[in-house]
């Protein structure tokens, strides 16, 4: 029997994920709780797949806003959903969840935490366990209600688990559908391998003046200028400095490794995925302070650096400078409303204790 | 008898300095160390002045690499060139400065007291005092060898003085030049009035993406944006938070009034200057880090307001962050090659005796 994949979500990522999953020969049931992003798959069950990898028409076995009906008897629950939408996830997640499933976040921002947190919250005690990865598996964009162009399919995927002693389990189930997922140490190990908190702040604050302009911009594309490169760099150091400092191991994957694909490591994606999203030209997209890149990759991602940063004693001068910037354009303080080891509820934890609660669980 | 006034420098400022003041009847004498700058006007002492306010052709009595042909009995010696020449200009002057002049840096950036204190050093005993401003008293460019464009005229011109026991008479002898200008109380509160490095360090910073690529850009115009409005805003208040800190009094002419020409003040250029300036499409220029945006305002301006920030106890965050960003994409850290309290040598005095230094000079 094929392995049945809940894909939560109706976005590019869900897109690409469902359909490539099942090209690839996967029962896949999609649940988005806006059945206006169904509209039309609803009637088909189809997506319409392009792009360099992969061509077809992918059968979606199940559509519905009625999450029970994705996650039944799934072998793997999957999220590519931002990140501040995790709690509301969890929440209807709550009643279904079955003893021994797994939930895949990808990418995470210590979302598989966030999400644990609240269903215990919420009275849950199924035997679950959540992986987190690093970015999301695909470079793709949801071109219409019926059609995922999928540039880009990630060649390693280093995934946390949460609760961390439940790693190898919930690492086997899910590489059955991720054969490039490999596991790092814990949750927060898979949160701070989250590439978008690096690359995207950057990439907004230092082409503000373009993106609030109406004339076509990509910030992956034109944006992305020598100077701007430079300060990527020095933010992935410092998150790299971060993650030496909790003692996390390598490999830490540095973003040089998918800036300049000369270097012997291959990234999260393959060595030739920053020449296929520049020729794509999919990604001129109007951005401001209500897109993703900064709702999710700032407010939850940079913030939660910065908090992991302020937790263990690293100085990160450019994270802080960027969340500085960003919350002064967006007109609020991050740290405040952001996603924080404060707001999760763990920064007055010792270092012993910390490590213990991401191992062990609740 | 005409009186007479050395404008020192070959570019834009003293180029339209030199160009209005001919045209309002002083004899001017111009002098620039790059004899390069004035290889047409030295044939014709001329300048085509043009723009809304002023047109003809002004006369220009000397045109001199021999800076005591320019200085030599002038009323008053006017320096409208970038802070990171004042020592060199110090230097030069040296041998020729005589008792009772004064000079007049537009703007100072603190330029005042790093110059009286480099002439000192140099044995120099004359009875000097220099005055600083918050701006070039000018919106123009040097359209070529021969021709200046001014757009708008400062009408507001405040003015420390160093040392603030000459602040009288040495106000009265650049009055007599430029009739906007009025006193603060020192050099300090007149370089903590710079405009320069709360407009420009933004500008620049926000816009790395559009000024690192090819197509023209004008960070006045369209790098000018709500957001990165928001960020000005913020730096404006954290400088005048410092200006408060240290006791200085307002009106501390406040970026919002060149803004919003709504507001009741008339901030250091009249109403109309943000209009004539966009109107103009002057500013669409190559910017990087070698400009004097980067090189005087952030290099000079901006770390100058952070070292004054960090010597009071005021809390600059976005000034801070800029400088950061801006350090991150020149490679270096400004903090450490910049101007500041520290790199002058005033970073360990008591505030007493800072207040007295400023006061009484050397």
């Amino acid at each position: 029997m094929d392995k049945k994949v809940a894909v939560l979500g109706g976005g590019n990522g869900a897109f690409a994920m469902a359909s490539d999953l099942a090209l690839q020969g996967f029962e896949i049931r999609m649940w988005s709780k806006y059945p206006d992003e169904f509209r039309e798959i609803k009637k088909t069950h189809m997506i319409k797949v392009s792009g360099p990898l992969i061509q077809g028409e992918a059968k979606i076995s199940v559509v519905t806003d009625r999450i029970e009906e994705a996650i039944r008897g799934a072998d793997l629950i999957c999220s590519p959903i931002p990140a501040f939408t995790q709690t509301s996830v969890a929440e209807s997640l709550l009643p279904h969840i079955e003893d021994g499933q797994v939930i895949f976040l990808s990418p995470g921002t210590f979302g598989s935490y966030l999400m644990s947190k609240r269903l215990r919250e919420m009275g849950c005690r199924k035997d679950i366990a959540i992986g987190e990865t690093g970015t999301l598996p695909f470079l793709t964009r949801k071109m219409s209600p019926v059609e995922s162009r999928i540039v880009v399919r990630a060649c390693n995927l280093p995934t946390g688990v949460f609760p961390a002693r439940k790693t190898e389990e919930a690492i086997e189930k899910i590489r059955a559908v991720f054969p490039s997922v490999h596991p790092v140490e814990d949750a927060l190990s898979g949160a701070l391998m989250n590439a978008g908190p690096v690359i995207h702040p950057p990439l907004i604050v230092l082409n503000t003046g373009p993106i609030e302009n109406p004339a076509p911009y990509d910030i992956h594309n034109e944006g992305t200028t020598p100077g701007i490169r430079k300060i990527i760099s020095l933010l992935d150091e410092e998150r790299i400095a971060v993650r030496e400092a909790f003692g996390y191991k390598p490999n830490h994957y540095p973003l040089e490794d998918y800036y300049d694909e000369t270097r012997p490591n291959e990234w999260m994606y393959p060595r030739i995925s920053k020449k296929l999203l520049m020729e794509s030209r999919l990604w001129y997209e109007k951005i401001d302070y209500k897109h993703r890149y900064a709702t999710e990759d700032i407010a939850c991602g940079l913030a939660f650096l910065n908090s992991a940063a302020d937790y263990i004693g690293a100085a990160i001068p450019v994270a802080r400078s960027l969340l500085c910037l960003a919350g002064g354009g967006a007109g609020v303080d991050f740290m405040k409303t952001g996603r924080t080891l404060q707001s999760v509820g763990l920064s007055h934890l010792p270092i012993e204790e910390l490590r213990e609660r991401l191992r062990e669980g609740f």
